[in-house]
């Protein structure tokens, strides 16, 4: 677009966890702008911390591109500085799109099963994006029973998450980490097309380093394993460096 | 069958909630015997109720021969008294099949919607029949990922419970009775078929009366609302009434 060298940026739309989301002088982009900050359980606990918007915003800045380079469409438009980007303003979809190679995090606790046990295929599951409700899993049948999403529309959804899952997988393997799970939001455009939005950083993917065994994701935070940022940023160089090759 | 007079019990095969499974003479026959027992919470709270297991027996007896005669294969056989079934022997699929007509129960509490809010079309849901887990709630990748039951399977199981609630609304409708929602268990036969398996009683169905709206099933004892083998009861005499008009 011509023009986007002309957008700016105007009032607050959304302040969610980690990013606010902000309109713009063009009805059909937002101006995102990431927060150093993280939270854990559903934003009951929140720390600040230096650096984390930027490495999250380069992140899924580059993964969102490589994405759209395999042909994957997103909301992705341009990173203007190490904080903030454009995307393309869409519907989101209530729906939080998990999706699981290897056991972890809530799957593990309610079906007790081995850690990091591989699945045969990827495992899909949806959860309730509702923080009154704190995020409940449910099904398809549900998802329709609320009306969050139509029969297509889960379809869609359930077609990208495949495609985003075999490139992601592919793109940590060439940095050696091994992509255990993650969550993706998906958005609906004016044209009604379903678009894959949100983010795609360490925050919302469960990375393993394929030697250490080493978490590199927020579990790190879950569960006081130390410093986060920098290991958010030994992600951030490594995919750079693969980049560069 | 023409041996079906000379089966004879043989040791207890499993003790569940209300049921006792007993092997028999005849390997494919069990012998179920109804407990005169009802338990909430997962078998926390368990109270002794005298002519339950009665009600239940006969209740499930006269809904599955009814859904047989619907051309829905199901595990029945035989009645022998007021307590006991003959019944196929199946292994059962380790996934509670849960209908809903109307928002009720765990979707309600999941979702906080209204109460008897009606979907547009049944909803169905899995749980992972578990004692040590609680029955997680669980979706069709999961079930997959966990080996609980195959997909050819899985979609078996859909198709079997979408056509049994076709059947049930309309029997207990005669009853002026609302059929909210309803777990079914389902076995696979020694040749591989999958069939409805379990019982069919006010036990495992939500029922409410469409004039008065009261619960005609063991919500009476979940939520301590008085007797309840007397509404159970109740519900037998209007399906023998129905029957026999």
């Amino acid at each position: 677009m011509a023009e986007l060298a002309e957008i700016k940026k105007q009032g607050l739309l959304y302040r969610g966890k980690a990013k606010e989301m902000y309109t713009t002088n063009h009805s059909d982009i937002l101006w995102v702008h990431y927060l150093d900050q993280v939270t854990a359980l559903n934003g009951k606990r929140k720390v600040q911390m230096t650096d984390k918007g930027k490495t999250n915003c380069v992140i899924s800045s580059q993964l969102f591109t490589d994405l759209r380079h395999q042909g994957i469409k997103n909301h992705f438009i341009k990173q203007l500085d190490l904080t903030d980007q454009l995307v393309q303003r869409v519907q989101i979809i209530p729906l939080e799109t998990v999706i699981r190679n290897y056991a972890s995090g809530s799957f593990v606790k309610r079906y007790q099963t081995e850690y990091l046990q591989k699945f045969s295929q990827p495992v899909i599951e949806f959860f309730y994006k509702n923080d009154v409700l704190d995020d409940p899993f449910l099904n398809d049948d549900d998802a329709l029973a609320l009306g969050l999403a139509t029969n297509d529309q889960i379809s869609e959804i359930r077609q990208i998450a495949l495609q985003v899952n075999q490139h992601l997988i592919q793109i940590f393997e060439k940095i050696n980490v091994q992509l255990v799970d993650f969550k993706l939001e998906f958005g609906v455009t004016k044209m009604g097309t379903v678009i894959l939005a949100d983010e795609l950083s360490p925050d919302n993917c469960r990375l393993v380093d394929v030697q250490t065994k080493q978490s590199l994701d927020k579990d790190i935070f879950r569960q006081g394993l130390g410093e986060m940022v920098p290991v958010y940023e030994k992600v951030l160089q490594r995919l750079q460096q693969s980049e560069e090759a």
